[in-house]
């Protein structure tokens, strides 16, 4: 005689609780500072009036706060408290049939409809309030009673005293003594609070080893210094490095990839570990760790996050290779299984076999990596291919670091199946790449953000958009030149609070595939020196300066989930806008998708959604170009020459005086 | 170091898992003999090759069952099995990484990319294979023998050793053996499987006590029996009796619900028990056990079966009253609190309260009342309000019936809010009342009828569609006459494979309510004894035995699952299709929805959608005027005057002649 659903007199139900992933087996994620819509439904048998509470903490908190739940239509339950601190907050619910409220609803009905005789009623109404009395502190000792002498009193109208039961003041106080007894609660849901920086971040990579100013010069962390001015000038807050591990000798990579390294050839960053020490190491060419805690001061002053590189694999030069051989797959004739993807091979890697019977002691000493550079400062890590290693390695880790720094953000470098990246998500990531570079239609842009955006995945993934990477160089770039790079900067910039660019290529339009119908770059960064030259003047560094600069001007463009696509006349034009809550702050974006020469068409200004008026002229300023129109209504032109810019991002000018009046 | 991904080498992870209700907390619905598909995302990290089962068992069985789950795209797999018997199944999903498989498809495409040294590899397998041994069968071990000579021979060629580790056999022998110690196992979920009659039903209600054929005379159980002819005439095969109990005579209510009832009024059915008995008695008016028991055979050879109703609620007169009185709520005077929505009073009705401190032996009570009436041979029960009892005694007292009776089919008769209504069904009803009733124009009809048959409420919500009840008399057929009544049969019969009507009132097109704007009738059953010209010559009865004739001969017609809404060029006109999986019975159904006068439109027949050729011309046999007319293509001319009938029930005829040959 016991069921889940309560027994003999646990009546309600509390169901369909939202936000939450997967049934609360993983957090959702949130910012610190958000406020936490939560909602449920929530019901029970028959017409008895249920009294709701929501619950939550912050992990570090022992007690419980209550906020109150508001019932809506259709047995919906609507409440929300403030995440305000970065770590773990826990949410739940709380409801019970009232006694109380129920007699009251009972009552004003028997009111309403004209029955003369209450007495039972009062009679009734009466006794329950009388059982608050043990519990009601000497205060509302006295207030109750004298409730209780106005009810039962053959003085007091029948008119008063069914206005006292219904007044806001006796609700408020029955509430505050309501006998929860038989109350429900639901699982307790997690949600992890992260800083602002998760939410809203434009990344900048760039390999340190090509900072040099001087050809063929190994760069060096005071060389990066050097740099700083410049990428914070483009308006970026994140300086991602890769690997600056020790590279290993061992069957080291040349120039394109090829499998005999030649003298001088410098090697791959990800093929980390040689004697001079592995992921606590910094490559000797690179500097000191003295001058790596220079460098994260200096980052520090112009406004920019350092962010590392966590690739858990090793070069054969490792010092694990020899430390800890069980912790590699050996094959047959006794060698230790190199990274093979047939028939690609990469003899200079060796993964880590997460499976080994030491999984315990490797998984610990991974921990001690992150927690090391942490330690020295680092407070940003880019994760290198997480989905080669156990998804149960990666919850522990992330919840082991997040524990002790909440600060941490981690992003989730996986291209692959859908399933898995979401998995990661789950599992703690804090950002993720996405397959943004490959969506470069129309169709392809909106259904993927739809999805991004508007469907569950919006409250544990968050998206992270890299027209390119080192490893990445689409067709759109090869074969689109300046205009596709604008345009794609602008897309990645404005549809996603957090993107990035790998650097100086972008800016400097390196588009040349290492051979046709490849994504490789010809003469990859990753395999030799580059000397870039940042002060070309057909670089992009003022139009990239001037986009990153709306991002910052503009709190609308600080957001995803208020992205909202807008109707245009012309497949060649995307059009989205996306807007603070109280409408102060709207950003619409024009993109040319299409192919060369200029495209125009007609796009819709949805001012009726949003509630404004659709019969003024206002204005609306192009952050990227300075130019302003007036427009009128909810349709306008739109002309964009991709030879000049193929993108608008409009401001609109005065957005909450065009607010309706009604 | 833990989490319930999994530890160290446990790396699979199963979610998504379909048919589930609440993530597994309730039983899934079928029928005795449906294929239970199954499909669920199953992946890892990295690139090895997986294998699934599907495992699964009926309750009385020990053993769990395997079926093979294949993998689809997206990390989806998908498997079946058959719930071939009634009562409980549960089915569950294993998954692990298999080391042979990887092995094998890492050589395949090693092989395929012209890799010419495959030596470890072969090695590597060989050992794969020989780790099976200790577990073969010694038939198998020979055989397993023989592969790994084969591997291991210098004699043989590289091709021959490929072909061999790729071969359908060796892939079959290995499965049989894999390893499984790290499978992951998902959590196992239920299934209730229920006789094909909880599927497909057409009950007709019907007062016993009106059944006399002479004016004034209680009508009795043997009345019901001559009446059975014509219940089964119209092709009905479940016969719902209100309930049989002895009636209360303390505040008894008159005709038309009048407060006090006059000599000789014979009061409700649902005022439950007297002197003469309760739950477990029977009306002496209508005769003795001995009698029901005579109805209920003579019923079954009529191909009916009688369902009897549930509705613990008791009058003043109750044996329980005097004898538990604690099972009853008291007002501050002491008296009994009587059945009350304000302003409606039911004084003659009390509830039960089952929030007493004997609501355990209330409950095994009415368990207890149920279990007497299957004793009996009763296995059809109606339950009365189940909105106004605690949901976790229904889970709890259907759990208990169904472990004896799986053959019990509980039509739950709530009319509430949505969240009420579906969590009844989750509870374990086996059929609901709906809002069918109300839903009367061809947005409203449509939208209804996809949440009920494309969302997840398809898997715990059996609909029962009833055009009318003692309780209902839609304005719908108030105002709209006899073309009312024949479309909402119509509607109901071939919308739903469960449906009902409360006769004779139907089917004589009894529609005037007690006052206007109300939906109770006038001179209402429920409140004295009705005399019924069933022989009148307007009657319904011959157009209802050809909707239910047309629903037995149509396999189409008797399931939902596979309704199809299809265009059509007048809102007055609705039209859908059924149709069974392999297009050898296809039902298009045309009903006009509008007001008085004919209604002309073009139909949409989506040949295309269904794969059946589309410019060929075909017959389609109305079921109900028996008219024929050869149709071309997809769209063809209907006109519907309701004063003739306001529908079509086409079948397709020759319709699987129709499939394309491509």
């Amino acid at each position: 005689m016991k069921s889940d659903s309560g027994t003999g007199c646990q009546r309600v139900v509390i169901e369909n609780i939202s936000p939450e992933v997967d049934g609360g087996r993983f957090p959702v994620k949130r910012i610190a500072g958000d406020i936490v819509d939560v909602e449920a439904v929530i019901y029970a048998d028959g017409h008895d009036t249920l009294l709701a509470r929501l619950r939550y903490r912050h992990e570090k908190d022992r007690a419980w706060r209550e906020a109150p739940l508001q019932s809506l239509s259709n047995d919906r339950w609507r409440g929300s408290f403030t995440a305000a601190r970065m770590g773990k907050y826990y949410f739940s619910i709380t409801a019970w049939v009232d006694r109380f409220e129920t007699w009251r609803k009972d009552l004003r009905k028997r009111y309403d409809t004209g029955q003369m005789d209450l007495s039972l009623q009062f009679i009734t109404g009466a006794g329950l309030i009388e059982k608050t009395l043990p519990k009601a502190s000497r205060p509302d000792v006295s207030k109750i009673k004298n409730y209780l002498d106005m009810l039962n009193s053959e003085q007091v109208t029948r008119k008063k005293k069914v206005r006292l039961a219904l007044s806001e003041v006796v609700r408020r106080l029955m509430a505050k003594y309501s006998e929860r007894r038989f109350a429900i609660s639901s699982p307790e849901l997690a949600i992890t609070v992260d800083r602002s920086k998760a939410g809203f971040s434009a990344w900048y990579e760039m390999f340190p080893r090509s900072a040099s100013p001087e050809p063929g010069r190994h760069g060096t962390f005071r060389d990066v210094e050097a740099r700083l001015p410049y990428v914070a000038g483009m308006g970026f807050d994140v300086l991602y490095l890769p690997p600056i591990h020790p590279i290993g000798n061992t069957r080291r990579k040349g120039k394109n990839n090829a499998v005999t390294a030649r003298r001088g050839d410098p090697g791959t960053p990800w093929a980390i570990g040689s004697r001079e020490g592995g992921f606590k190491a910094i490559h000797p060419g690179l500097g000191t760790l003295e001058d790596f805690r220079h460098l994260l001061a200096a980052a520090g002053d112009h406004g920019l996050e350092i962010a590392l590189d966590i690739a858990f694999q090793c070069s054969p030069d490792h010092p694990y290779v020899q430390k800890h051989p069980g912790w590699f797959l050996r094959r047959p004739d006794g060698t230790v299984q190199f990274a093979e993807n047939p028939p690609k091979k990469y003899q200079d890697i060796y993964p880590l076999n997460f499976e080994s019977e030491d999984w315990r002691g490797l998984w610990e000493e991974l921990k001690g990596v992150i927690l090391y550079w942490a330690g020295q400062g680092v407070r940003i890590f880019r994760v290198d291919n997480p989905h080669t290693k156990p998804f149960c390695f990666w919850e522990w880790i992330i919840g082991e670091v997040k524990r002790e720094y909440p600060d941490v953000i981690l992003l989730a470098e996986a291209f692959t199946r859908p399933v898995v990246m979401y998995r990661l998500a789950k599992l703690g990531f804090t950002q993720s790449y996405t397959y943004f570079t490959w969506r470069n239609h129309k169709r392809d842009l909106t259904e993927y953000l739809v999805e991004l955006t508007q469907t569950g995945v919006k409250d544990f993934f968050r998206p992270n958009f890299w027209p390119n990477t080192p490893d990445i160089l689409h067709e759109y770039l090869q074969k689109g030149g300046r205009p596709a790079f604008m345009a794609r900067l602008v897309l990645a910039a404005t549809l996603c609070s957090n993107y990035g660019i790998y650097g100086p290529a972008f800016e400097l339009l390196e588009n040349t595939p290492r051979e046709p119908g490849s994504e490789e770059y010809l003469n990859s960064e990753k395999y030799e020196l580059k000397l870039w030259d940042i002060d070309r003047p057909d670089s992009l560094r003022d139009f990239i300066a001037s986009v990153n600069r709306a991002r910052r001007q503009n709190p609308a463009l600080q957001r995803n989930l208020n992205l909202w696509f807008n109707f245009t006349s012309n497949d060649n034009l995307l059009c989205y806008s996306k807007h603070t809550a109280d409408l102060s702050n709207i950003i619409l974006v024009v993109v040319s998708l299409g192919p060369q020469g200029p495209q125009s068409g007609t796009v819709n200004v949805p001012l009726n959604a949003w509630g404004l008026n659709t019969d003024v002229t206002y204005q609306v300023h192009d952050l990227l170009s300075d130019a302003r129109y007036n427009w009128t209504g909810e349709w306008n032109p739109v002309t964009l020459d991709p030879e000049v810019c193929p993108a608008h991002v409009f401001h609109i000018v005065d957005s909450a005086g065009l607010k309706r009046k009604d």
